[in-house]
């Protein structure tokens, strides 16, 4: 397999691929990888551990490579052996990012990640954005291809029917250059699906969630799915929330403070990019108890923690006779060690569902998403009994 | 429906019957009844929430009644409002224990319950014992009369192939007067089941879980089931461990420190009352997880909290490329009052089967327990689909 | 004594006045209360602790009195015993407040408390209002009595050299009705201060704060102190804090995330409201170790907690060798109960000050406030060492 | 100076002497260190932080060095930069320990540490023993020598007025070779004292705490201190349980729960290794609180945790009108590193002490201390001003 990564360089990626490398090595277990359980063994059949090449778009200055930025990220981290890392300087080295794109990815974006290099500031139109974007990743991949959304959360823009509501339309705006309509992950989305790539989106920014993109899958029959890998504090909201439910006990409201530093802190304290990062999370108490308690859902910037995001979390409940009782919760984990692995996951399952002829929004992938589009299962464990279903259905 | 109580006077008994009470007189809203929710709704036809009488077998002293232990228990911990226990006071004042059995209860029995009333201190013998306890039994229960254990935690009593592997052995031993191969639970299981009363054992106590019960159960076409009310601690481990699972992240080591005051308290710090109880909470993790990782189980007593159980749990787990995370949480609840109402449900869906025709251990009430009879179903999340499932098959 | 207080029928306000009445009827021990700590026995000539009187403004409407909202502040929190209530009823339900001024106190405070009667809306002008304050204020008190005001958080009005830099300008102001410079909490401490009335400022509102006022106090020879009562989260954050600096451990970061529901939670939930009390909660950390480290400072709302304050606070530090470390504490506790005690406290010091001669600002009175007048001194430890010795030194 | 160590190859030793070697190569801040606080920036001219030369003795295998030891102890902890330690590798690797005595140091120290090397497994007598000993320390020790003993915890050995009440009786036993009566930190505790080099007891051992020792300190005029470093839960407990009483809150229980993996936690696995120091943990409640209140204090093994010792502490209290309120702290720390550099600061201030011609027990040195010898200040901020008042007392 290959796999091609938008935001080559951030920590999720760049860990991502030191990890499948690190295992192909011998020098890391398999530890974090659900595509590696006993229940999916036959993927290794379709979409084989070993991936063959990674490559990808950044808007980070294009002289660096994937080691000179994981070590950056490393030093600030020390999210894995010191061994390993210099195991792998070789050949990490080797892996290079093409010019990408930032349009409409925010101030936090552009003031964080500054200087950046994007095709828009060489003054491309969007239709040679596309092209250019179009001939790195056919140039790179071949039938076993996967591409990942894992770049910076955008900022949310508005829905525009015209624009976003067809494919027609969405061709149309490029066309026209209509920059103001059409944000990065969007093109990227368009960029895989129209040379039919499976795409999957890691982040809450609008990817292929538009009905311009999922016309688009379905017309050149790809798979796609997202958004928002479920990593951290909401893949444990998700998995206790339904206790609640099934004991009948009231959730009077639930509390959850995250706080991290890193490029991920630092983008996420603009209030724009936020936004949409916490609307994601906030909805899935709602969704997974079946009414809407109070809740307080916020992220915040915490320097000296970098990438070990921590969340705290407080629900109060009532119970048999009205009784008022509390849990609490703290979750200290690294967030690119729990992200890191679930790349490699949906994109082998994505690799999967394409040979099995599955095309358009893989929901039963909703096991690795805070929203994952077009079904209403946000359970953690409906999740994984689904795409256990599911992968059993098609390796009858 | 009829609900019979052994251990009528213990703050989980008089709580459940309170709450009852306070739902019939409008006074408390239906939260905490795992019966109640919308998956069940058929099971007001056979198993109606309005509960005719109550009824057990106690210890204590037989000069009391529910309303003035209710009381005690309440001041220690004001777990519902006072205006309901206020009234509450005629009706729960008319309800009153029957002399029962302590056999084996253990130290902690004896020494925490000081002065105890029990037919073996009358100086009957078992065959005697028995006859009396049918009796009350009997005269109480109709066709819709259900029986539940929740009297202390006793010691476990070795196994004897002689005197539990068989009924014939068990009421042998009875004639016998073999006082030292059969328990308090033992015998209240072996009443009710003799008289078709469907028996849950809500404790650790080996109750109806030999074999001479289960050939009972069967041979009397009654439905039984337990052990040991999964209410705290252990539920959240059982819903929690599966995500570690479902995400291959290993579990290194998990540390669960319970600590309460009040009279299971008491009875706990004494080491053989407790044994039963930390096997049934510790084999969770392994049953859940499919693997054994370091634990810690732990129950402590602290006098203060008295019923209001408290539990801090920490699990060590290590995520992709080797690197250890932290989870941490902290449960803070009123014992009784998240057991109470599951004591309830326990008892209608017995009576359900009953009336469905099932008979012997109903496996599918697994939800309710830290350690179900006759499954390896530990997963909170499964065992609440089965039974789900379980009700609807009863209900085409 | 006799005890004024600014907010009568608050929470705070009425569970000091029960407190006291429990205690002065042997139905409650003296727990929480610092002047009946051993060190400072002799108080009890001074100011001993049979209150005889309380009184006080309000601006809820004035056909309640004590015991009817101390009875809804009850209902909701359950914060004593429901016995006590009762054996109070009479006593408090003697206790009515006066109509007093909201001036300057804010949108939280208008919206939250609606309907609210106050002087200013009956059309007084300042000068008006002072006279109607005074005269209640006067009725009431005699050579033992103490003001404190306990009203709810005010925005900071800001700075003006003119109205607030001296006793002149201050009572100019009042003559020419400039209600856009002056807000209660500045009345209240003028009325008590020009009348002899030692005045304690138990909230971050202005109050005595300003040089007009203490001008005022060293004209009249009237001790008061404030402001902001040390109750929670910043008792303990300036009881730790030290331990890093003795210790040469470098913090990093402190976050302190608080919640709350009642009246309190909803009146800081207004931004303006909330300014002032962020302001004095999060200077504490720098005043305590002497550098500024990253800090996060925040209050928010959260309905079904009622006053049960619940703080998360998380440090993170620096150790030996550049190691990071982490360190979690939860404050869960009923903040009228922990600052209840300290108002009769406060009122115990101040009218023992103003006995023995002392006038102005008693900065050794800083163990009772967050962010205390003229005095650097915000360490908990040092802080109570110098009440003590201050204390003695006034007894030789 | 120089710095002799008892247990010279244990993580708390080698941490030590790799931070000196880093803070004077310019590799690492002087965080961490108490003596390097500006209340103490005249030690330098007595006990500068240059430390010229380390050793000590240990019973591991003398093959190994300073280095191989360390860097075992950073495989399983990296707790500081692994540039520092590639740093320090051709220094540490010259420092090499001297064979001491595991004699009387419990199955614990026996199994844990196997296979050890010991003088009395080369069959000496105890005057034979305490001969070479003190060859070995008089070899490497100048007039600005200190040792410490940083030895695993010994279990008590039950006081023997005849031994351990005078010099005299001491040196007897050593003369008697009574083995049974005398313990590896009392010859090491001895060696020292006897040759002048002020003695420091890290750990909860007997050490120089017993009659005769004290008795040898004054007659030669040397300084000592000790017992057991107040390194983590503990300097919380002390710094915290003032504030309860400062508020005249009442302490209703306090549970501490302590985990650590590392040989520190396999050897307080061991019953009798643990009690002394679980004893030394536990009474700090009560010496800080001024009364006894319900207490749990343990330590147990937790395998991955390595030496990243953690603890759960839950403070159950009472407040005004005697409602019980709840806090809670996790403590999450590397004890190595919040360790290391209290025994650099203990040399230091001894070194000092003696050239300032103090000699016995320096009780003004209980900051450092659990517990503390021959003082009733456990309270973590009387003794940082004790120690500020004494040091500044000596340098008038």
């Amino acid at each position: 397999m290959k796999l091609w990564l938008f935001g080559l360089y951030g920590i999720v990626s760049s860990t991502a691929v030191a990890g499948i490398k690190a295992i192909q090595k011998g020098l890391s277990e398999e530890t974090g990888l659900v595509s590696q359980l006993p229940h999916f063994k036959e993927i290794e059949k379709y979409s084989p551990l070993s991936f063959e090449e990674f490559g990808g778009h950044e808007i980070r200055s294009l002289d660096k490579n994937l080691y000179t930025e994981l070590e950056k990220h490393w030093e600030k981290n020390r999210h894995f052996d010191y061994k390993i890392l210099k195991a792998l300087k070789d050949d990490l080295s080797k892996i290079k990012a093409k010019k990408g794109t930032a349009l409409n990815c925010g101030e936090g974006v552009l003031q964080e990640l500054s200087p950046i290099e994007t095709l828009e500031n060489d003054g491309l139109h969007l239709a040679e954005i596309v092209e250019k974007l179009e001939k790195d990743i056919t140039d790179f991949a071949d039938e076993n291809s996967v591409a990942i959304n894992v770049a910076s959360t955008e900022p949310l823009i508005p829905y525009d029917e015209q624009v976003h509501g067809s494919l027609k339309g969405f061709e149309k705006a490029i066309e026209e250059d209509r920059k103001d309509k059409i944000s990065a992950s969007m093109i990227y989305a368009y960029v895989s699906l129209k040379n039919r790539i499976p795409y999957g989106n890691f982040t809450p920014s609008t990817g292929s969630s538009i009905p311009a993109l999922k016309e688009l899958a379905e017309k050149n029959s790809v798979p796609h799915c997202g958004n928002d890998g479920k990593t951290g504090e909401t893949l444990v909201k998700t998995t206790l929330a339904p206790m609640f439910a099934y004991r009948n006990l009231k959730v009077l409201g639930w509390m959850g403070y995250n706080i991290l530093g890193d490029l991920d802190g630092k983008v996420l304290a603009h209030k724009s990019n936020r936004e949409s990062k916490v609307r994601s999370k906030d909805k899935v108490i709602e969704k997974t108890l079946g009414y809407s308690p109070y809740t307080i859902t916020e992220i915040n910037f915490f320097p000296s923690l970098e990438d070990n995001k921590t969340a705290f979390d407080f629900i109060h409940y009532e119970g048999f006779l009205g009784t008022k009782m509390k849990f609490y919760f703290i979750w200290d984990a690294v967030d690119a060690t729990v992200a890191a692995p679930l790349i490699i996951d949906i994109a082998r399952f994505l690799n999967f569902a394409k040979k099995k002829g599955v095309k358009g929004v893989v929901k039963e992938l909703s096991f690795f998403f805070k929203s994952p589009m077009d079904t209403q299962n946000y359970n953690t464990h409906s999740q994984f009994e689904t795409l256990v279903k599911w992968f059993k259905g098609l390796n009858p």
